[in-house]
């Protein structure tokens, strides 16, 4: 699977990596805000719906990263590049380090990632990379059920009590800036567009503003007005929380380098 | 200054590692804690302050761990005791783990701690060991002020409208559990005591409660009830908060093993 087939070859290495740090960095960073949660969330149930959403993006993590070390060529394993990496290597939209907030915030943003990561990775079924259209076909599984709860308890929530609305819609105006970057085109985009391999993230946007327009509608919550967007996640430019987010997650391959268990 | 006078030579040097550790180690995590306040205090008159307690109590543990290497013998320097040691090795106190809350939690925690450290600091200055004296004699100066200004505001906010009373109240009622750890002999503290190197913990006691005592009288509180105390920080049986302050405070050292700067 780490070997290039002949379609691959025709790709620049660099823009491929950079690519799949990008996915394997969505899952791993959203994978661990919603393990903050494990043992704190307002119903069991929930909480044991928020670890298994975790498990699944760290199980996306590991193939995602694992294709890119094997890709970059330098021997680095997806654990290498998940903890050993400082936060000016990561890859991964803004969006996913935003702080957990109530669990109205958590899901709000789990579903504003959800509607994109389902749409792109359908795309992404069929890469004319086989390794990416399989690792696609495996996790768009995973996500549409997330999407699919996601989706739900964003509506039940919006279109709940005094309460619950009025803080899922302040989840939505705090965290609507930065959806943009999920649409913004790298100059590498062009290149993997050109030969089959992902699409540019732009074209994508159509079809989320009328899944997400639709939900928040049923919601009975109002859709932000555009305005500006933040961005720099995809290029390595972090907000604050990515480093605390390292320093926990990173702490024990970095006091212990080599453990295993 | 590393080497051991005759009075010293007396001493188990196990006895004394460990009790420069937990003079250190409690200097240094409420220092940490305290420079998390950094640009966020309610004013800036106030962020200033505690910054520069904050710095107080780091350069007091560098001398309290510097000297702690010295004793050990074995070649760890300050920055190596800081950064490099796991939480089952620190000694501080749990009560200068807890986290900062709001302001008035922040002052009184600051204040329980400063009320213990000036009467413990004033005994040590006539440690029979004459390094432990002198740092003693230095930090003494700098303790003196922090008890002066946190015992000054508890008076100031509790003694305040409603709003801060309720909260200095709050704040006593949430950290007193965590006080009764000051006053507990270890084993090796009566070891260090028959030798004059430290007094007892327990010795101190009744000064503290005097002290505390026509603080929160004149702050309008009630004392909480004696009852249950937490204790383990002094064996390295820490609460969670103590592995994530080592994940932020250490990341530097553990991610670019022996940078400088």
């Amino acid at each position: 699977m780490a070997e290039a087939t002949v379609a691959d070859a025709a790709v620049d290495p660099t823009a491929l990596f950079e690519f799949l740090l990008r996915m394997g960095d969505n899952t791993l960073i959203l994978g661990h805000r919603l393990s903050e949660w494990c043992g704190h969330a307002p119903a069991l149930e929930e909480d044991i719906a928020l670890a298994n959403t975790a498990l699944d993006l760290i199980g996306q993590t590991q193939l995602w990263l694992g294709l890119a070390g094997a890709v970059e060529g330098k021997g680095r394993s997806a654990d290498d590049l998940a903890f050993l990496r400082d936060a000016c290597e990561f890859r991964n939209l803004l969006l996913n380090e935003r702080p957990n907030g109530d669990f109205g915030k958590t899901l709000m943003r789990q579903f504003l990632f959800d509607a994109w990561h389902h749409l792109f990775l359908n795309a992404l079924r069929l890469s004319s990379d086989t390794r990416i259209a399989e690792i696609a076909g495996k996790a768009s599984k995973e996500v549409s059920y997330h999407l699919e709860r996601s989706r739900d308890l964003v509506i039940r929530l919006g279109d709940g009590t005094a309460e619950s609305h009025g803080r899922m819609q302040g989840a939505l105006d705090d965290l609507w800036p930065y959806t943009g970057e999920m649409f913004m085109n790298e100059a590498s985009d062009a290149v993997l567009a050109a030969a089959g391999v992902a699409p540019e993230p732009a074209g994508l946007k159509t079809e989320w503003d009328a899944l997400v327009g639709e939900t928040l509608s049923e919601a009975t919550l109002k859709e932000p007005a555009e305005g500006y967007m933040q961005k720099g996640g995809k290029r390595g430019i972090h907000t604050e929380h990515l480093g605390y987010i390292l320093a926990d997650m990173q702490f024990l391959q970095r006091a212990y380098p080599g453990a295993t268990w």
